[in-house]
């Protein structure tokens, strides 16, 4: 650790790729637009997967895994997702490398060409609705509830950390069902899933609501998502359920029979969370000396330094230290002690204030002699000495609990803080280009106006959201009438 | 399920084959060699991971995620593992469709082809080696211990479910060390960590061992391997252990400055087991009737299946069933009540024994008024009637624990019967054809020699074991001096 890290209010992007680096989140890798996501990241990550992954269990979903390759012809198969969707992608057309005879390495042997080019995922609808066409036959095979965590790939042209990356991480759910009403439901059920999970783990308030019809998934009826608002006042799209109606069914031709033996098509979900996630929460919480991670979501949640001169002091430390630590465990939390004699105890606390470690324990010679530890905690910078006592381990976990909603506490405030209403198209203008942030306004619900918008201020409608209040009002760019706000933000 | 599955005696191939279809295991995709995993063979694939997840943790390693995609410049990198690998691969050449012109769907884009192909991974020795290029610098770097879940392809020309797809799903480890001795430590480690959860979870016993140069990985030193036994009296490699030596760090330019401050290429290992340890796993211990799985392994371990006519019987039986359920959870087994009014109680009872739950109980009136249940085990096909009392959850639990041992004692006993001395080459081909198995046979070390006996009897030698007993001898082919057996077989 050389240097601080530039500050948001310097340069916010800057701020945070140097974040994701000096933080061992992630890297570049030597492949255009692809990253590594290195341990401590992918353990942030690991957390996440497993909490979603109890929350899938326990609304009924069950894992598999469906094929890397699409074969081409599979995209065209539903209209309107071929159009939306799959143009930038990476394409396989051959199945064999040879050394080359001029001494050159390897060259792609022209001989191993494909007779049908396959794509690498981009999303799966396609490949997993065709299984389903074999899968379904009747009201007793449904509903599927299905979910995948796999690698995706969507050729992206500019891309960062996270954020955008050609090749990401996610879980993609697909179901399929007897009733529209029922896959409906399940695509709120998703949606509300998400919330929950962004919101009590993550700890970001999230917006919920339903995309306009020109931000809808390609292939969906409706689309659900949940919009989170970042500190340089841009939105980010942390997730989203699509209500696909019968579009793929029909594309793939799954049908089933009723109760009473007649055929119908199934209609179907689709929901997706990515390592995008990473991204939000890195975004949303951390501060200028480095990530703030909310305790739930931490690998470790407690560090404990020992500081010392010579073997004994840390003899008598460690002892401490590790019966400490015996009953951090035993409240539930994680912690570690670290005692690496390579690095001062100046540097350990500046990497993991860097870390986001939420809680540090500083343990000292003079500690022991007044029976005291110093606890700092991250989301704060607040230290404290406590007595080194039988309560201290339930203090600890008190203080756990306190940050996670402190940290969730803090972002929503900002988020109501920015959120703004505007009436007219130039205080629309002025509040994106001084403020930034949510922006209720009326809209004349046409894709032109929403456009036209878009062209004009880098501004999209993020959603309109669940139970919208109705209100009457003009169209601050055209002036038809309109019948609710829609909420507007630049966004990642 | 309309009739049986084909018996192993009748044809070991097709049983297979149909086992894991009609398990609902895995089924062909249309993307040739490509499978679906199931999600009933996705949860015992899930239910290894975990386990195996653990076992790498609680031996200091990490989880990190490296890109799918492999610039082909990088697999020419490293001689031996180009020569060996890295032929039949996906290649990745174009990122970009469009419309076709002539309307027939989409088409490649021939302006967005890459300047460099890109391999989707057939395994990532050379694009973490790259990373890890940065990652170290100093002997405070080292070791560095870190494994990837991830998905591989490899363009197999003929491919059957779990035991050889062009796609699968693995764990590859990767670590970077000091020196030598600690390197080969690592690759023993975890040869030991394979074989614990081979053994203990999925209850196959294996040879531990190491490869002869000519079936070593492309690129390492030495490479140990476990071997199991199938039910047919072919071997199947479970998993290998790679000391790479400084090969893959010389080939990238990974060095390290010692304590001393000198410069030197790191020590590497590499490590990895797959979705073919399913393939292990139903054919090590199922039989006629379907799936045998090892309690430890099964999603769910206990399935009660309430017999009644009417609503009054079954809600009687559902408050018993359900008791005892939450008392089975509490002895920490996985259960469930199969209440399903679509199909009757012999449908069901197939189904299971075709699915491998180690235990079935069911519950019918006559049971009530007995204060009885029956008790099913999966592994003997043994019912018993036990006494609906107390102790019924910990007898079942007992039982549990006695299936996952007689498991692995069946598999053992049969491993023994498997094993043969082959003292003459007529010997060893005469076993050969007549039962099968690992043949201890003198061999003189020479590749020539090894690739004879594979071209005339298919048999290869699956490795030469670990702690080996010395004995003098002669090759059973040449008549040269041999100073120890080596294990031949059949292998899939």
């Amino acid at each position: 650790m050389s240097k601080g890290l530039p500050t948001r209010e310097e340069d916010y992007s800057a701020w945070y790729n140097e974040l994701v680096k000096r933080a061992d989140l992630a890297e570049n890798s030597a492949v255009r637009g692809c990253m590594v996501i290195k341990p401590y990241g992918f353990a942030i990550w690991e957390k996440m997967q497993a909490q979603l992954d109890l929350m899938f269990k326990e609304t009924g979903h069950q894992n598999a895994y469906f094929p890397l390759f699409i074969p081409k012809s599979y995209l065209s198969k539903e209209a309107d997702h071929v159009e939306g969707f799959a143009k930038e992608c990476a394409v396989v057309t051959h199945y064999r490398l040879k050394n080359d005879d001029e001494g050159g390495g390897v060259v792609v042997d022209p001989e191993a060409k494909l007779e049908e080019e396959l794509i690498v995922r981009p999303t799966s609808e396609t490949v997993i609705w065709s299984s389903y066409k074999n899968w379904i036959q009747s009201y007793r095979d449904l509903p599927l509830l299905i979910n995948q965590w796999a690698n995706v790939v969507r050729w992206e042209m500019r891309t960062r950390l996270f954020l955008r990356t050609a090749e990401f991480l996610w879980q993609e759910g697909h179901t399929a069902h007897a009733t529209r009403s029922e896959a409906e439901a399940e695509a709120e059920q998703m949606l509300r899933v998400y919330a929950d999970f962004v919101e009590k783990y993550m700890g970001v308030p999230v917006l919920r609501g339903v995309k306009t019809a020109s931000e809808r998934f390609a292939g969906a009826m409706e689309t659900y998502c949940i919009e989170a608002m970042m500190q340089d006042g841009k939105a980010l799209q942390a997730g989203t359920s699509h209500f696909l109606g019968q579009n793929f069914a029909k594309a793939f031709d799954v049908k089933f029979s009723n109760k009473e033996g007649k055929l119908d098509h199934v209609w179907g979900t689709s929901w997706g969370v990515s390592t995008r996630l990473m991204g939000a929460l890195i975004m949303a919480h951390s501060d200028d000396k480095g990530l703030v991670l909310p305790p739930n979501l931490a690998p470790t949640q407690v560090v404990i330094v020992p500081i010392y001169k010579g073997a004994e002091q840390l003899d008598a430390i460690s002892e401490v230290a590790n019966k400490l630590g015996a009953e951090l465990k035993v409240q539930g939390l994680t912690w570690k002690f670290d005692d690496r004699d390579t690095h001062k105890p100046g540097w350990k606390f500046a990497e993991y204030e860097l870390k986001g470690y939420p809680i540090r324990i500083a343990i000292g010679p003079k500690d022991l002699e007044n029976g005291t530890v110093e606890v700092a905690r991250r989301d704060t910078l607040e230290k404290q000495t406590y007595a080194l006592d039988d309560h201290l381990p339930q203090t600890v976990a008190s203080l756990i609990s306190e940050m996670q909603q402190n940290i969730f506490n803090k972002a929503d405030a900002f988020k109501s803080e920015m959120t703004s209403n505007a009436d007219s198209y130039e205080e629309f203008k002025e509040i994106l280009d001084t403020k930034g942030g949510f922006i209720y306004a009326h809209w004349d619900g046409s894709s032109e106006t929403e456009e036209r918008i878009k062209e004009e201020t880098k501004a999209t409608i993020r959603c309109i959201p669940l139970n919208n209040p109705q209100e009457e009002g003009t169209c601050m760019v055209t002036g038809k009438p309109s019948k609710e706000r829609v909420v507007f933000a630049r966004a990642y």
